[in-house]
């Protein structure tokens, strides 16, 4: 539910009142937006956001759009895991995605390897990954061999290992933990324990287990 | 070109006549054949194989299929790799595909991971991957988490290195190299080597050149 209202040129969302995106004094970003921002194709964004407003969106933020996927990504009946790729100048984002092992019968698809291919062949040193869960193995390596300059991961307690690795690889990583996340991925986990298992180690783990 | 000649039941594919698939006698599988059923969705390969001669295919012909599929990728413009993956009890394809850097601006959909993607959510533990050009690295990450049983690696000339890190994680290792294949890749980059490049190390890379 989004309509203009007939007063001014803020937006309703889900029934909040949130900034007008194309009003240059106000930068003020809601929850309701950044869940918006999630849901919106990327190549859209645009309708929702302007460079100042882009500029004016925090890391924490960044964090909450690609945990806002994840949640997307639950409700469909998959892994709630989601993923933001934004141009480290401009701020834009230029990529992000979700898991989708459930939703495209997909055996590898992370967060982070969906946001790779939504953001296309651009050049990934320029940019910064968000990612709502700690990186596995093959997206550490992936995010190595694209040269990503940053990745910043939202819940270390759920999952982990890899950002020593990174690091040791000359990748920064932070470490922005955002707590509806690491809960959403923490019932996750309880809820479907053998989905989790194969995100990870694959239908033949499930099999071992 | 494919039609029933009216005399039997062979088909002649590309002007050459080949075995007939569903001929219990005949288990001959000609080079025609290997590249008709490189081409043909996986779902679709029971209207060419029966289960005897999907049997009778030996590895080095299953490597032939992934060449055709590197062969294929290479015609629509794209990198030369392809890959193969097959049961190893019944050795049915369940799996294939090549690279789409180029045509689906995939930054890193290598040969391994379109044919694991095609495969979708099985157990790969059970699973034999054929594939043209030795694994990247992410590759290798992916088939040692993902639990494959065994690698076989059609050109360790152009590119290697993962054999060890694959064995030494459990993984049986083979090198059935392909003159063929060997020799689609080298043409390939010497005519493309910034392409290359970038589908081992991204466009980061050809900056950095």
């Amino acid at each position: 539910m989004r309509v203009r209202s007939n007063h001014d040129q803020s937006l309703l969302i889900a029934g909040e009142r949130v900034m007008n995106p194309y009003c240059s004094e106000s930068t003020e970003v809601s929850d309701a937006l950044l869940r918006v921002i999630a849901h919106m194709p990327t190549l859209s964004l645009p309708v929702l956001l302007n460079d100042k407003l882009s500029q004016g969106i925090s890391d924490h933020q960044f964090m909450r759009i690609a945990v806002w996927l994840a949640q997307k990504s639950y409700d469909e009946g998959g892994c709630p895991i989601g993923a933001v790729i934004i141009d480290n100048e401009t701020r834009r984002i230029v990529g992000k995605g979700h898991n989708t092992l459930v939703q495209e019968n997909h055996p590898y698809n992370h967060g982070e390897t969906a946001a790779i291919r939504d953001a296309g062949r651009i050049d990934f040193s320029r940019t910064t990954l968000f990612t709502s869960l700690s990186p596995c193995e093959v997206c550490a390596s992936l995010l190595h061999m694209r040269g990503f300059s940053r990745v910043v991961a939202g819940d270390v307690t759920n999952a982990s290992g890899t950002e020593a690795l990174l690091s040791a690889k000359g990748v920064k990583v932070d470490v922005l933990e955002d707590t509806m996340g690491i809960a959403l991925y923490a019932r996750f986990r309880q809820e479907q324990p053998l989905l989790d298992l194969e995100d990870w180690r694959g239908v033949c783990a499930i099999h071992r287990h």
